[in-house]
């Protein structure tokens, strides 16, 4: 199984151009569109507790939304980073060595504060 | 340069096992924290117009600000998939299968119609 | 025409509790609630540009898609305040008051920067 | 204490219009705007349990922050719905309204099930 994100990336922007949909995707669109992606995950859970959540996730046709609404908020962040021509996967590399010296583990184990407040 | 989105979703996990965090990553949790980083990115770019967006991206610290949201937006929904034990690449590319279906070139061409209305 | 904030959120606390709905709407859900909405309110205007949807205000059917999103978003958010026990109006006339200081029209006048940058 | 939302709105308009913000203001750039804001009160909760969200709003402090990231969200969706010339409780009580025949307490008591659904 190929799990490179810059695989997809070029898959997605093919996709989209064989489909001439580069002028809708300007990076503001596609924040738009991301939001939307958001809003359907967030309406998956909005009503469950984590134990139902937990639940949903084991049985096939509600696990199957989860996964599909998972899959559209990754496919429009892929091809917004694509247009903004930012190496996604770098960057997020590049965030968690950034929140290695903003955590440090002797002062964030088992606390949800924010960095600037511990 | 790895792209692996396994590789950085270990990385998340291990982050997060050594502060203890799995206690605060649920789910809903995480599609909160999702929301959050959602949010500030849609703040980036909120006044712009999308030359302006463009222009951004070639300056140095806004483009970095950007990188940044992107990345956390990347890093909730990369840990959230992971507490979930859904391949999340696997996911979407199984979801660009089935848009190939639902959008066929020759009808979707150049228009930004969803698929229930073409 | 009575637009009286706590009106409706008497009405809408009354439509909950005769469904027995109180149970489903803790602060955290109505919260989930509210990004489903304005997921719903952002698909509707991701493809067009800022002509396309002064034109689709003028469209009955169109129109009438984007009251009934920003209509959603009230009524959630009306009903989170509720269960906060939050007075919505006067909290936003309060925070108005703070950002005629923070942005004093000399320096605010036709520039979209953060108080905290100007 | 006044609630009526046409009065904040106008109070809103007239504020907008000293600092001649109304070029930035299209429906577009408030939707953006309310996402930024949504993620605010996202991020209040985002690793809260419901009983400590309950503490929070008895704390002057976190109930402060949370009362003002309503705020925020009730500002730019008055503002949306005036620069989109709709009336916004006008169209909740419209919804209301539908709700109440798309709900039938006898079908809805109790379940969380969406009307297409019951």
């Amino acid at each position: 199984m190929d799990h490179d994100l810059e695989h997809l990336a070029a898959r997605v922007r093919d996709f989209a151009d064989r489909r001439d949909w580069g002028q809708f995707h300007s990076p503001r669109n596609l924040v738009l569109a991301l939001v939307g992606e958001v809003g359907e995950l967030a309406a998956e859970v909005q009503w469950l507790t984590d134990d139902e959540v937990v639940a949903a996730l084991t049985k096939a046709e509600s696990r199957s939304r989860i996964e599909d609404e998972l899959a559209d908020v990754l496919i429009y962040l892929t091809r917004l980073a694509d247009q903004c021509d930012i190496d996604l996967v770098a960057a997020a590399h590049a965030k968690v060595n950034r929140n290695e010296e903003r955590y440090p583990e002797s002062k964030a184990k088992g606390v949800a504060t924010k960095y600037t407040d511990i």
